[in-house]
């Protein structure tokens, strides 16, 4: 089998005006769709970051993947992920992810590999997660992914979408932005993305968010890095009940050495909620660094950076030895990601809290899946019968994809530029803002 | 596909009368040969340990096995590789590999695994190495393996083998094993078993392999735990220079904490010979303890009883990020185990040292794989452009091998038995010895 096309599609899609500590979400978010066609006319697809920049690292590997047999090309490309740069620079404290040069090869090798699964299981007739080791699990547990925002569904003009959640920048609302997302997809455990009010009111969000839901359904908080040491440690003091049932406190501050000290001051006081993180570890080579700081208790990682779903099968087992806790990092994206994270969980045993997803965040008419979205029912994504991924693209849709990004006046996410256009023309990301 | 038929065939191999710190190799030495037969009626293969409790533990899992999909198998019988036990139990300090019951899980699933992999492979038409995650390399290096030994080429009566490289009992004896196994197969490093003669004779012996074959040619020594702290300090003194070269030290003392101290008393005269083990360091559980004690430097993986080639992959990924060279132990074997390790080792990017093995000791009348005896060429063992393992039971050599073990007296390895017997009847395993 030789792969005998390689097509990119740059995407852009409707995406509400969520905020977080790095600023404010555009009203589309970038996405690139990739296909390997086989020289039996069969197609294997992928789906990663968005923008110019990942359409070109993808082009420049088109000499190395036309022509080549997929089973054969992750192997030739190992380079692309074998040496690894950690550290604070490869870190995604400042840059959102996806923007990070430092992981632009694990992020390119990631996007071919998932391709190349998909197209070895529509050949074979076998889904993906059976291709990498065989699941230990049908159904893949999600967590409710509440955002503060502004009124707005996203997309502009004709592409406005439906403001399905309406404006959320109290703790109330946030409440009934869950309710709402829990009666529609069933999840059993709340990500709460905070850094964006003042601490006592996110707090108070937490707080409100487990008298609603109780202690059965655990609880995290995510400021992406926008506090202190010290305000940190009063938010995990404060909230030591609410996230201590199964839930974590996610990179509240920023920085290995911060995260260990907040760990640790937390830990003189008897609070053992873990501390979790997407930013301080993103790459083998920041492990044994967070385990000299106690750091990191749980490493959320994420296939379309770390390297591919092999990397991250070898990252569980890593963390199974070494004693960390293992869920998934999750960007704005469409189905296709879902269901290559889905099988990745399927087969990944050591795979301890529900993963995130932005999924709810994204509507029908910017999915470019055959059939529309991937049902999430229960909080699970079930592994489907299909082949492959088992999905498979609608092109009608990948073309208004592809329009949408013609006409679309940004070309990178850029969250800061959002926020001071929209919301604050003064506004800048200060870490740590409290 | 489902697999349709599952055989298992315990076959007896003539084995040279080998010497170590175990004893003595008996004549013959047992492997198990699986097969799985698809309802498309290809067969994938796979060799392990023998006697009779392998094959009992094989056989107990013919009702998961027979009817499965060779590609979720692995995912079904996960749990068998899940919750390993480290510790000095698991160790093989005092069991030789293959008779601990403590690894009987993952000895079993590793086997089903590589027969799973071959029946895909065999089935897609692609080697094994691409099938989980693609080749690096295409020639996968071995190194010499000379042991003291008593004259006899193993064997008994019509089965007694041409006694190759005759008595060495003498540094001078070794050397010129070692001449006609680089002149045979080209070997560019040498592993010597020690263990079996006093440390002094050993020291020479190293020394005599050292000027023999210059700076270029890395050497190790594995006593198999045959020494003291001081023994095994007073060695790695005597040998720095010899050891230093790319070599290392291999399980010098029994247990984590005295290769601990091995190691910090030779860095505090900064001797930085590594030490290698595939006795402290047996699965997941033992890594944590190695690293708080710096007692393993070079892990010694095996697939055979580290759960299979996933494991292996995984083991290496964690062994580059937490500082471990990594390299295969071997068993007496025929040419599948061979070719399993070949395939491994090429999708195994981390591979620091070439691999042991002890295929110079087997004869071509012993072999079960259709062609005869795997070539080593150079050292090295190519991948071959078959599919799946590249290589096919001879069903007469396969007929021979299982009369051979019908009629063989003994049904598990016990090189202490076989020393008693032989060499000396009052001769017991003392740890440690010197």
């Amino acid at each position: 089998m030789q792969i005998a096309e390689l097509r990119i599609h740059p995407i852009a899609i409707a995406d509400p005006p969520l905020r977080s500590s790095y600023g404010l979400h555009a009203p589309y978010a970038l996405r690139t769709i990739v296909e390997l066609e086989s020289n039996d006319g069969v197609i294997g697809i992928s789906e990663t970051y968005g923008g110019d920049t990942q359409v070109r690292q993808l082009e420049a590997l088109r000499p190395q993947i036309v022509g080549a047999n997929p089973y054969r090309l992750t192997g030739a490309l190992w380079p692309m992920v074998e040496d690894q740069a950690g550290g604070e620079a490869r870190s995604q404290n400042w840059l959102v992810p996806g923007e990070n040069a430092l992981d632009a090869l694990t992020r390119t090798y990631a996007t071919i590999e998932v391709a190349c699964l998909d197209l070895i299981g529509k050949t074979v007739g076998e889904p993906v997660c059976d291709l990498i080791g065989g699941r230990v699990r049908d159904g893949v547990p999600f967590s409710a992914y509440p955002f503060y925002k502004h009124a707005g569904g996203g997309g502009e003009g004709i592409d406005a979408r439906e403001d399905e959640y309406g404006e959320a920048l109290s703790p109330e609302a946030i409440v009934g932005q869950v309710q709402k997302m829990i009666a529609q997809y069933g999840f059993g455990s709340i990500k709460f993305k905070g850094g964006v009010l003042d601490p006592d009111v996110e707090i108070e969000t937490i707080k409100q968010l487990y008298r609603t839901f109780g202690p059965k359904v655990p609880l995290r908080i995510d400021p992406n890095c926008a506090w202190t040491v010290e305000t940190s440690v009063r938010v995990g003091r404060a909230l030591a009940e609410e996230l201590g049932r199964g839930g974590y406190l996610e990179d509240p501050t920023a920085g290995l050495e911060n995260m260990g000290e907040v760990r640790h001051r937390l830990l003189a006081e008897a609070i053992e909620t873990p501390l979790a993180s997407n930013v301080a570890v993103t790459c083998f080579a920041d492990i044994p660094r967070s385990l000299q700081l106690g750091a990191v208790q749980i490493i959320l990682c994420d296939h379309h950076y770390w390297g591919g779903m092999r990397q991250v099968q070898h990252l569980a087992r890593l963390a199974r030895t070494m004693g960390f806790g293992l869920s998934m990092h999750s960007n704005t994206h469409l189905g296709i990601s879902l269901m290559a994270m889905a099988h990745l969980a399927a087969a990944t045993p050591h795979l301890t809290y529900a993963c995130d997803t932005h999924y709810p965040w994204q509507s029908a008419e910017d999915e470019v899946v055959r059939g529309g979205r991937v049902p999430i029912v229960n909080g699970r994504v079930r592994i489907p019968d299909g082949a492959g991924l088992g999905v498979e693209l609608d092109y009608d849709q990948l073309a208004r994809g592809r329009e949408r990004y013609s006409k679309c006046p940004y070309r990178k996410r850029d969250d800061e530029a959002q926020m001071r256009a929209q919301v604050d023309p003064n506004w800048k990301r200060i870490l740590p803002r409290w």
